[in-house]
């Protein structure tokens, strides 16, 4: 990896797909210590979920290659659900490692909130299996499912909730990208417009968890799922440049290395065996640790597909960062934080940095750049020699789910 | 390649997607001369264009997965609009030549025919570039231009687009998969149920291109395409096999070898430099011949992507069979017959084997290794010596187009 960018996430009235890629193309361009010439680019992958169905247009490959000038070089758009740009990223690292091409761009692109939220919740169920879908299931219902099963099988709770939303709000409020750059607090204290609006007195809350279990201010969505469980409807574009090993020198003398990369599919809930683990992360996770020779204790932090509260717990211990019905205990010690000995999602996460659906592999692909090469402010990881961190992009309920591990050295 | 099988294309009420892969799939299967067990495929890439629109179903990915029983095994998507599973071959190719992968499936899918005319008409029209499709710009419009441009600049007329679709008909007759398995005499002749019910006197034409003049026969579109010319709504699937070079004798003794894969992007109508050519294609046929050291007369016979009458000419002189200009007179002069020096579209072509967007570029593939493994039938070509065949793809309005060379060793 010779460079990454990002656009900033959230909700754009006055920005469309071909502005937000642009926006994260030369953040990316401007990364690249060397500089680079666009014409240099090989062949393009590009993840997007279903502009199909939020703006009414297909086939992004070639729009986006025409904006950035490269046509007629090769644009592909892979589709995973919400792991749509992890599989763009896997796909440019194969068109490399085959030897076909040298010089390969990946990036990833959602435009979201021109739709109704009805209606992304209908575009977004399109990403279920069919035995979900069609039976009214919802992401909210879905992953309120999941957490059932997981505090009857362990013990856990909304409170242990709770501190996954805390932690994430604290690291968005460091992360000027994010969609929700607010603590809890700062939202507690109406630095947040909706708190306003609502004409919530202000303050009136004893402590953050005061403040969500107030079902004024975190109202119940799918129950355990609250309001602040639940990442956000998100407008956004993130991209990355690949380039074999051997020219990696041209363009920088600190590039990342992609060292473990791996990817599964899921049947759906009608078909798995447990409710409080996804085989295709384990597959995933299986794959990349077997190509890098690393175990879960050599990830020194993480991205993880945090779509809801929930799921971050039930990510870090299908990754093997901590035993299956520990996670919630590890989050509560604060082993997570920024500064424990694990952070994850570092970025805030799906739930804070926001959820462009199609931009969200590469996103968090971004972050590990950005802490790995000691970019990241405010929010950097405070370890001595930070080398190795992961990603991992979950699509669906479980049905594609990626992990990739990139190394500094 | 080991293994390769298509469904029938057509319009099936009573199939769905999953029952037209698995028909693809399990005539794959007995593809393989020494058979193959599933549970070796190590991963799969689904072209499939939108599924999204047409039956309000995305990820499809991990459902083939689970449907034929390869879970956990990684699933992924590819989109390019009507080249879609031409991209999932190519990501095939490049899973397996990175060394990632030994045994990798590919295939492609679509579902249109649940939709009214009015809906696929919407559905395809997101596959042009915004461009076109904002201001009106359906496909018959599109390629009715480019028709326009091309008689325009080489004198040719709707008389030589007649010689291109009796050709198909004559070839697509002799497809026992074909959605429209008839010649244009057997419509003549009252073979199509839609010629009784429309009570057209029969036989009342004195030859093919008679029939095709008639307007109660064949009707406008948009002028120059007539009914005729254009390629209908269909459902349908396809699927590939592909292993490694060093293991193909496990399955067979006779692999066909991908010897060239190009790909190209374009930019869409309003920025290209001539109406009669499709940029994207001319860079993926470079890449394609640059990589196996081919030249267009080595290429036996091809699939092209003959969407429209119109796209057979211009693609054909595009790939260097014919020089530009040249293309209709070769059609007219019956080169590209079965038994011409350069057969083109003998499994009937887009036109009449049918256009189920995400299932034509393996669909294509398919008929090649037809062909060359002399499983053709009654449409096999009569070359003594078959050896190099070629599969040319194009998406939206050239927005994306593959070119893949195969060889019979």
């Amino acid at each position: 990896m010779a460079g990454a960018g990002m656009s900033k996430f959230g909700m754009f009235k006055d920005k469309d797909s071909k502005d937000l890629f642009a926006e994260a193309f030369n953040k990316m361009a401007s990364s690249v210590d060397k500089g680079f010439d666009p014409n240099d680019i090989d062949a393009f992958y590009l993840g997007n979920f279903t502009n199909d169905f939020f703006v009414r247009q297909a086939h992004w490959g070639p729009i986006i290659s025409d904006l950035i000038g490269i046509a007629p070089k090769p644009a592909t758009r892979t589709e995973g659900a919400c792991a749509s740009s992890a599989l763009a990223f896997r796909e440019g690292v194969f068109a490399v490692a085959s030897g076909f091409y040298d010089i390969v761009l990946v990036g990833g692109l959602e435009e979201m909130s021109k739709c109704s939220t009805s209606e992304v919740a209908e575009g977004l169920a399109m990403g279920t299996v069919p035995y979900e879908g069609n039976i009214g299931f919802t992401f909210p219902g879905v992953f309120g499912v999941l957490a059932t099963a997981y505090f009857e099988k362990y013990g856990a709770s909304r409170e242990h909730l709770m501190n996954v939303t805390i932690k994430s709000h604290n690291n968005a409020a460091l992360n000027p990208k994010a969609q929700f750059n607010l603590s809890i607090g700062d939202i507690m204290n109406g630095k947040i417009k909706r708190s306003r609006e609502k004409g919530l007195s202000l303050p009136k809350w004893k402590d953050e968890k005061d403040f969500l279990r107030d079902p004024a201010a975190n109202p119940p969505v799918a129950w355990p799922m609250h309001l602040y469980d639940c990442c956000p409807i998100s407008d956004g574009a993130s991209c990355m440049l690949l380039v074999a090993e051997e020219i990696a020198k041209n363009f920088t003398d600190d590039p990342l290395h992609v060292v473990g990369i791996g990817q599964g599919s899921g049947k759906g809930l009608h078909a798995v065996s447990s409710l409080t683990s996804f085989e295709a992360t384990k597959y995933a996770a299986n794959e990349a640790y077997g190509m890098s020779g690393l175990k879960p204790e050599d990830i020194q932090f993480a991205e993880v597909h945090d779509c809801f509260s929930i799921a971050e717990i039930i990510h870090i211990e299908d990754l093997g960062f901590f035993k299956p019905g520990e996670g919630y205990r590890a989050v509560q010690e604060g082993l997570t934080r920024l500064d424990g000995s694990k952070p994850v999602n570092t970025s805030g996460g799906l739930k804070c940095k926001g959820h462009p659906v199609g931009a969200t592999g590469i996103g968090q692909l971004f972050e590990i750049w950005e802490q790995l090469r000691n970019n990241a402010g405010q929010r950097q990881v405070p370890a001595d020699n930070l080398r190795i961190g992961a990603a991992h992009n979950l699509g669906g309920t479980g049905g594609t789910c990626t992990f990739t591990i990139l190394e500094r050295r």
